[in-house]
């Protein structure tokens, strides 16, 4: 049987999502997120956060929650800086730009914007011949499995206040960035770090579903006219809703995400033993390592799984993503597999 | 307890959809629409029109389907025609406009397109100082419970072809239209009578989802990068397509089509009955009675509606709609708890 | 030799102009609006509205200034209300919602907005399912000719504060509209009355341009920045700011405003006498006599108008328009040659 | 007196042109670009061009073209190649952005775009997660000074026909490029290798203009309504095309490209002998010397020039940018002005 590491958005839901829709399958409740569950779930989301003057809106999926935000803070001119491996930059097919936004594109070090980087940003953006940067997107983790500690966000804070720049960050895999071993921010950190930022559903066990998270009052008026403009209002929102109520009722966010490092951690764990190499250190459930382009070919029919990029021309960087369904079991088969083949 | 006929969307989905998704929930599945349940679903619907040469993708909702396909197939200086109550028109906050197009209005008579209102768009269009008209929108049933005969839709095709528009159906009820007892079209017709159109699974018993079915040739080459630009490219493609596998596996699509309108009809009769006029002659799922505005304030704690219109200043057009779990004791308990207060 | 009615812009610019360009040929000047004559040319119109607390940016083109006005105090979401009739709502193929905003349309009567139609819009638009209306774009001379009073445009006002929306004049025709005998407005009640408005020029003996006038405080801020973004800020700024210096210097302006609605009133009461009847009660230089077809036909090959539109299967509306380089013997030349063909 | 060296738009236009306004003062052209002047000059061009089978289009200035030019041609989804230095990735304020594409850098040296960087961005650019690349975008002569050799656009065509790419030519400085000594283009030959390109006017002694050569077949339909749709159609169309016929009837806008040339050719000699470095190699009308920051103090009161960048911390990076109206004399002042001051 094949099995894939391919990525963490391969199966529908957690059961106890699942288990919780049919239950409420005969509810009737009121369209376009003014109901009961959208209430509750931003009420626990809240309370997981210990921080209650923001503004909750549940989005459909990443690309859209980006464009959304983007779009609905910046006046036409304003643009967005992102790292060169920034979702936004590279992954969105020019999603941000439809919007008619540019993405700047400032230095970075193992993923992770540097403070420094938005100051020469900011610096060459000069005058009206240019677009004014005024927004820094990140992600945690990163798109190569790396988390920002409290002081690197900190430090992004202070260069956002000098210079009046809204700060996003995408938490697509916000789970498993706060349950990472190297982690020291909690959502209650984020919320007072933050201007907007979202509480990913889809990679942590959620059918569908992004927690935007609005901070800065400013910010927070009128956002469902924009929600409506970009097409991203869904009728059902109560659906998406009840996926972050079961999420966050009983730490089942923080749960999955322990789950999906624990089992990442046994593929790092064990591949190093194996003497395998990686891209990047990383504490999360996205791990790089290199393998040769001949045991790639040997396993690709009993396993799946990204080619991240190629290494050398022996050598291939593959990905390995572990989700809310991985089970330890699988990880320690697939280092068996391995080390029979190598 | 309160009983809603606000929407058909009020409820999650289908008792069997739910069920699938329960008996799915272990799957791993490709991300992004390139998994076998996206090809299922879209074979199931081509046998369901009898048309093979056409590209099905699943979307979200019915407001991004319009923009994403407005948008896609139209130039920038083109613009999309609409009657005065259509959807893409009132109730989208301008999301066809964000995405750079005009709306243009064209006479309509029972919330439906006339041909000749179309030629006459055409006719003052006839420059470049003015927007360029190339594509028609239409919804069927209408937003006013009204559908379009076959004839009615060649006639429209007709001028389409004199002129060289697209036509574009809006589906978001199109089972309750070709169920509808004044119907003569199928889903056969559709496919060849349309450039482009949508099977709404939103507001017939899918958790989320449109089918949106591309006929013309012309317009499909790289659609995929147009989902993603828009940003309604789902992670979880497969969690949409396994919707309508379910809908159209055994007919349920239509089976709930029947019985919508076999709700609504039982309502629309008891009414008549009770001596209530209407707005508008609906064969399908929403109805619009006229209620005194003192009924009103009596039953609006026991059951939820839409106050349409005003009507008068003593009465109101009321909207009632049927869902796929409403049944013909709910709509027989209306009736008598109705008679009892006038 | 054929002499054209057909427009106010047929002929470069008035001959001061052209003169004094030729005087200036060999300075050398400040690029994109930096310059002294920009300066000057803002202190000159700031004085003819005595009126101090506003900023003047000079944009290219009527078209041109509308879309970038509108884009750039609205939010995504918000939509600008026109009359049917309006310039931005026909004849700007789209450019308004080529930004991003729907133009919504709301009553008027002989071309004017009426302030219980904006009422009506607001009224409508009630919730995020619909765009937000937030500015209101009027043009004095309207579409048809004619010009708002004073009180009129009071009301409007009124209207607007009640709802927070931006007033905003298209001024295309000002000066024509300003100099009209109906007319009770000055520039400096413009100023106290709107948020926006523009003085153009292209149609006022200028060779381009307009003279945007932004009048709120809260619209000031980097508007530079939202000219350059549009593609409307011009490297030779002092250019177009040459013309306006020319044009206010010795109330060039509103001399020309003068002669075109002298010569209008020659040909509108030449031709009452003649037994013509108009579309419009029309005080300014766009005048719209109904014409036999037969007589079109006799006099096309010595006269260019525009055919506004028809009247009857026998008859049209026609356009006469008067230029600052018309004269009342070119006037009374074509009445005479009229009076021969009846 | 203080001498301007910022650019080549500092003065307002070749005294043959503003004599030919004076002298067409009294004429009365059709609006919109559909007069006999506009006829005249693209007749002009082509012939220049020595090429027929392409529709040319006048346009006010620089951005507006790239920026009509590239959102005419390109699907939402699709994005232009830029070198890092490209105008339209740096200096437009996101105005293409601001239209939905998105910009991609691609690999340059000596601010010319190298045929292996496109290739390296299309290889990057392989599914629909991404922009589609589908033009590339050069300037002749670059932001840099520097030129373009036919062998180096041959090259880039060959690419650019591999993968299925538009060509497209910024000329804002073309008059300049194709009269330098390195020179080996004709206009011909990039009527031969363009799908499109624009011949400058504002930077090389016009009013305002650029003249925009559609060569694709399949680029020319409709583009007038692109033009309006983004506000850049003039209603007095025949001005900017009255720039181009005195430019294009006896050879003076070559005429001028050899003035510029000649006169930064003395400049570059002049300081070269002096002593001074430069930052780049350019052949054409900007020129890059590296001054010492307190020499830029002494002389900054009598030359206005741009500082281009830094180069140490006691040297900078210098424009000089000679124009139409430069002479020569006034750069031989310049050099001994200098040459008194080391």
């Amino acid at each position: 049987m094949i099995y894939s590491f391919k990525n963490d958005y391969s199966e529908i839901a957690h059961k106890k999502i699942l288990e919780r829709l049919v239950s409420c399958a005969h509810e009737q409740n009121i369209g376009y997120g003014l109901d009961s569950h959208t209430l509750n779930a931003s009420k626990l989301i809240k309370k997981a956060m210990d921080y209650d003057n923001c503004d909750i809106h549940f989005i459909t999926g990443g690309t859209q929650t980006n464009m959304l935000t983007i779009s609905s803070f910046l006046k036409p001119y304003e643009a967005v800086i992102s790292s060169n491996t920034g979702h936004i930059n590279v992954h969105e097919t020019g999603a941000i730009e439809g919007t008619g936004h540019k993405v700047v594109i400032c230095d970075s070090f193992n993923g992770k914007i540097l403070p420094e980087g938005i100051r020469n940003v900011i610096e060459l953006h000069s005058d009206e011949h240019m677009v004014k940067p005024k927004m820094v997107y990140i992600s945690n983790s990163t798109e190569i499995g790396t988390v920002y500690t409290k002081e690197e966000i900190v430090e992004i804070r202070k260069v956002c206040d000098e210079y009046g720049l809204y700060l996003f960050l995408d938490g697509a895999r916000l789970a498993s960035a706060l349950c990472s071993e190297e982690n020291d921010l909690s959502l209650n950190d984020l919320a007072n770090l933050m201007d907007v930022f979202y509480i990913g559903g889809t990679k942590n066990g959620a059918c569908i579903g992004e927690a935007l998270v609005i901070i800065n009052d400013s910010l927070k008026s009128e956002f469902r006219y924009q929600i409506k403009h970009r097409g991203a209002l869904l009728a059902k929102g109560f659906f998406n809703a009840i996926n972050f109520e079961v999420l966050f009722e009983d730490d089942l966010y923080f749960e999955i995400g322990r789950n999906v490092n624990k089992c990442s951690k046994i593929l790092t764990e064990g591949l190093k033993d194996l003497g395998f190499d990686f891209m990047s250190d990383s504490s999360t459930n996205q791990i790089f390592p290199i393998f040769s382009n001949e045991l790639i070919e040997q396993i690709k029919s009993d396993y799946l799984f990204e080619k991240w990029c190629s290494f050398d021309s022996d050598n291939t960087v593959i990905r390995l993503v572990t989700s809310f369904n991985t089970t330890e079991d699988v990880c320690n088969q697939f280092l068996e597999y391995i080390s029979n083949r190598i």
